[in-house]
């Protein structure tokens, strides 16, 4: 089982169309399944990216959750959904799998819209605990008999979101199944108290010794039958705690724990699930598994193997790797090399990220001033409240996190930095559209859910120069919160020659024109630098590079030039820029023709970036002819 | 100690103008000030109403800190604040306590803004280890010697975010102590597995006699002196681990557990604390203590009297009980009773809260179908994501959560209940202006922040048949998530004599003009209509109840009146009703005139609901004198 066999044709795979298939299968079966399995993804998952190891590590589980359970009248809910592919191969969607996370095709996560198995929105952490209790209790209140699973990752599971739905679980009449997934790791590796106590949990083996000879004296006495494996099952349980003499956290809320058990051995997990399924009242199933599993490369490194974009499934080696010297700069480079250099001049910097060091490059800071960088782990509002607390004390804070997630700390922000008035700079990753990862993961709401908040700045550099250019004015002005906001991908090219330095609430002018007014913020700019030439319209176009404070120079310009004003931006529209202006324009007795354009009042879906900013009309074409039409409507 | 000692004169806390003057006391004598500390809080308490019983069961762990820590230099960064009463009184804040809760006097909650004591915002449930754990670091890197104490509730610390933070602390080097106030029992009782697991907590007493026995060997051996009492105190902590064969929570997850203790006994807390606070690295010390300590009647019925309003000192006779019977109905009763008689129709509507069962009246429904309601403690983001997992299996879940606190669940509300378009009804207490709890409890974002999300009904009624009517249609018209939000207080008078019903994204005419149009939504309807009459001017009052989706045919009505838009709100004017209006105008061509009324973009302070709205121009006057201005300046 350690090595995927790679002889596996797919003759069991290819017959599978519904769980209901695979249930037809006798037990011992399923190691050759799991086998076909991974060399499904292995082959798919080398030409048509994806996440890739969290799936080649939840094989097994995938595989037993399914043939125990009777999805999909049973709920399996699936926590993030990175290790959902399995489960996708398994539920009708194999044929369609080759379109994972292109536009039109199936979701890189479990998408209730997508199946009928896709239990519940996955993507953002933590979340399948809560949601799943919620099923049980429908259940319960139903007279349903279904069982619910809750499927987690350790470092999902230690979330408060997570917590909390532990909690209240353990305290509400439920017969909810929590599998914990552990390969001790998440993305970037975990961190926090929680995984080293789950990496400590160990069965003694005296313990599981005398467990085998009472059941098999119970099996001599016929007390043994598949109907009493629950209660048995229930008795070895208490008899471990008294055997360990150390109790379970799990236990000690409440939650009766089983495990930890190996889980890449399907067939015990098969039997185990069986014994335990029909339980009452929650349980948690502990399982170790290693994330890659089967694939060598990925077992070594799987935070590399994470997402490795295309590979050679022969050989391991990522196309990536090949190209790592000529990759063009990420954003995400900008802010990493750029917050280090504001550290080594300013020790009063620190950084902050909530489990994702290398995805907002923050770990170049991480690399050379270890001491000053803190992963607090999955923990979006700890983050903020954390950064809070190092503010109020002299520190100055810069949190990376990702756009959707930093949702998470919206309450935080106002409550414990904003209200405080504290210097934490928010560095805004994957702002904006994100591509592939899709509806879960845009960042269509800062802009907006930002700009209500009191005291707080809001800004969004438009080119490598302007990102530099706002974080050093947050190191070197630090007069209170604010937010930095920036997409996901390449850099694009500087907008301007010279230097930039920018002034708190201060845009700039990018072009001049005398047929229309163009006001943007973020790294649309180019895009609209594209359409001006293409549109063959005059516009005088500003860098707004502040949503809060706006600067007020350019809207009175602006409004005093009785053209007609576009704005632009890659927020949603309610509450963004494009409102700001039309807030400020009633405000001070102005009533210009506006026209807005950004992201429209709806859920957006998945492709790639360029598809998702024509779906939205951002791209330039779009914006040209939006400029071209506003501009003919008005002549 | 069981019993204040009704002849306490003050003598002692008449003196203390700062916790050094405390730390000249000597030790004995801090059961008197004690005395002292309850005695001024009940008599002021008695007049000028606050939170009474939290700061009651605190006050020996309030003398105990400050005696102990060099405060303000050491940090104590107290929990919601509720308990911090006594901490207020030994800071220099004595003369001033009688302004607690008004306007331009103290805050109820601890404010940095306040006091250089105060180290960090309180009011929402749970921040405390995260800010103190942020401060404690800044300590390390500033190689400061200085203490941090969090003080947090039983209740608190079942929340996700004291979780984060317990699971960060456990795994950053600091030397965090964590007070834990553990009076099994929240605002309402508290709820949680975790909360259980605490009362269960115990030392046994065979540990607790070898202790002391081992404690005066060493002593007769000369190997105690002050200085070594921690590494004994460690000593002993690792002996309780082998002797009660039981792992504690906190140890499992690597902080140090102390206690659990009596906390009212202030002689011994400050022994311990002595004894632990040079230890290196985090850790819990688990007081017990009684809420409402030293007033029968609060001991008796805590929950009644966590805000009791003015009562009689010698008889404990509340003035509310008296006029229980004829108080007049709140919105919270109006939805209390709507909810049940919804409930008692469909059998798919459950209810959902996040602690606060009496305060939203849920507990009305709770009491007549209590398998139906959930209380889920203070966790709002599970809360929210719980009612996900509940409609996505064919429930309807009404949600009552304060405003303030809903502002948790904001990603929740996207991710685990919008995107999905599931029926989840949001009831919004405390929407808008709430008075005396000042800054962290206004309800001022809800409007601008629900309007970014997507597939979300935003509604607000604006008097008790527009509640009830709003809340019958998203029972019986369960298309997707609504939110319905209502301030906290009296209901107003009924604005039309006939039987409401709504439509959903529909308003209504409330009255005719011909000089401006109104647009409001909410029950500042009613300060609206006063206006009107005040002002003498002639205008079109609709009542939009809905902001999202918004009625675009009296959007259509007013712009092609060409009279003067007034828009009025009570939440923020960035992103709410008058932003949508001025969007919508500039999305449908129109220009004209608007003048917005609402929240600025600040912290609003405390004050009664009249201050605060007059402060606001949120009034009757104020909005008769901008109809003037408006109607005045356009003729």
């Amino acid at each position: 089982m350690d090595k995927t066999n790679e002889d596996s044709t797919g003759k069991l795979l290819d017959k599978i169309n519904s769980p209901a298939d695979l249930r037809k299968l006798p037990l011992e079966s399923l190691p050759a399944l799991c086998d076909e399995i991974r060399q499904f993804l292995i082959n798919s998952c080398a030409v048509n990216p994806g996440h890739f190891a969290s799936s080649m590590g939840a094989v097994e589980m995938t595989v037993a959750l399914h043939y125990v359970f009777d999805t999909p009248d049973d709920r399996i809910v699936w926590d993030v959904g990175h290790q959902a592919y399995g489960h996708k191969l398994l539920t009708g969607r194999r044929d369609s799998f080759a379109t994972n996370r292109t536009m039109g095709g199936l979701s890189g996560f479990p998408t209730p819209s997508e199946s009928e198995y896709d239990t519940f929105t996955a993507g953002h952490a933590s979340n399948s605990i809560s949601a799943a209790l919620g099923m049980a209790v429908a259940a319960r209140l139903n007279n349903d008999k279904r069982n619910v699973v809750a499927v987690i990752g350790d470092a999902s599971i230690s979330g408060g979101l997570a917590f909390e739905g532990i909690n209240n679980a353990a305290n509400t009449p439920n017969n909810l199944l929590i599998v914990l997934n552990d390969n001790d790791m998440s993305i970037d590796r975990n961190v926090g108290s929680l995984n080293s106590y789950l990496a400590h949990l160990t069965t003694t083996p005296g313990y599981n010794k005398l467990r085998l000879n009472i059941y098999k004296t119970l099996k001599k006495m016929h007390l043994v039958s598949e109907r009493r494996r629950g209660a048995i099952l229930r008795f070895n349980n208490s008899l471990k705690s008294l055997l360990v003499h150390e109790q379970n956290i799990f236990e000690g809320l409440n939650i009766r724990y089983f495990g930890p058990f190996d889980g890449h051995d399907v067939i015990k997990i098969v039997r185990i699930l069986t014994d335990i399924k029909d339980m009452e009242g929650p349980r948690l199933l502990h399982l170790r598994t290693i994330k890659g599993k089967g694939f060598e490369a990925a077992e070594r490194d799987p935070a590399k193997w994470h997402a490795p974009g295309k590979f050679d499934p022969s050989t391991g080696k990522r196309e990536c790797d090949d190209k790592a010297k000529k990759s063009a700069l990420k954003y995400q480079d900008v802010f990493g090399e750029q917050l280090l250099e504001l550290a080594l001049k300013n020790p009063k910097i620190v950084g902050i990220t909530a489990a994702m060091p290398s995805g907002t490059s923050i770990n170049v800071m991480q690399a050379r001033l270890p001491e000053r960088v803190f992963d607090v782990g999955i923990s979006e509002g700890h983050a903020v409240t954390f950064a809070g607390g190092l503010a109020k004390d002299g520190m100055q804070p810069f949190v990376a996190i990702y756009s959707s997630f930093l949702q998470r700390g919206y309450d935080n922000i106002i409550h414990d930095v904003a209200i405080q008035n504290l210097p934490v700079t928010f560095c805004i990753d994957r702002a904006g559209l994100v591509g592939e990862d899709g509806v879960t993961h845009h960042g269509a709401f800062d802009l907006a859910y930002l700009r209500t908040v009191p005291s707080m700045t809001v800004s969004a550099p438009s080119d490598s120069a302007t990102l530099r250019a706002l974080m050093t004015l947050a190191a070197e002005h630090p007069d209170g919160p604010m937010a930095i906001r920036y997409p996901r991908g390449t850099a694009h090219a500087d907008l301007q020659a010279a230097e930039v330095t920018v002034t708190k609430g201060r845009g700039r002018k990018l072009s001049d024109g005398s047929q229309a007014i163009v006001l943007s913020i973020g790294t649309v700019a180019t895009d609209i630098q594209k359409a001006i030439a293409q549109s063959g319209i005059s516009a005088t176009h500003y860098d707004m590079l502040f949503l809060k404070p706006i600067d007020e120079n350019i809207l009175r310009e602006a409004a005093e030039s009785h053209l007609p004003i576009i704005t632009v931006e890659d927020g949603t529209l309610k509450g963004g820029l494009g409102s700001a202006v039309t807030e400020w324009m009633a405000d001070n007795g102005f009533s210009p023709h506006i026209y807005r354009i950004g992201l429209p009042d709806e859920y957006i879906t998945q492709g790639t970036p360029a598809q998702l900013k024509k779906l939205c009309g951002i791209d330039s074409e779009s914006i040209a002819e939006a400029l071209k039409s506003v501009c003919n409507a008005q002549s």
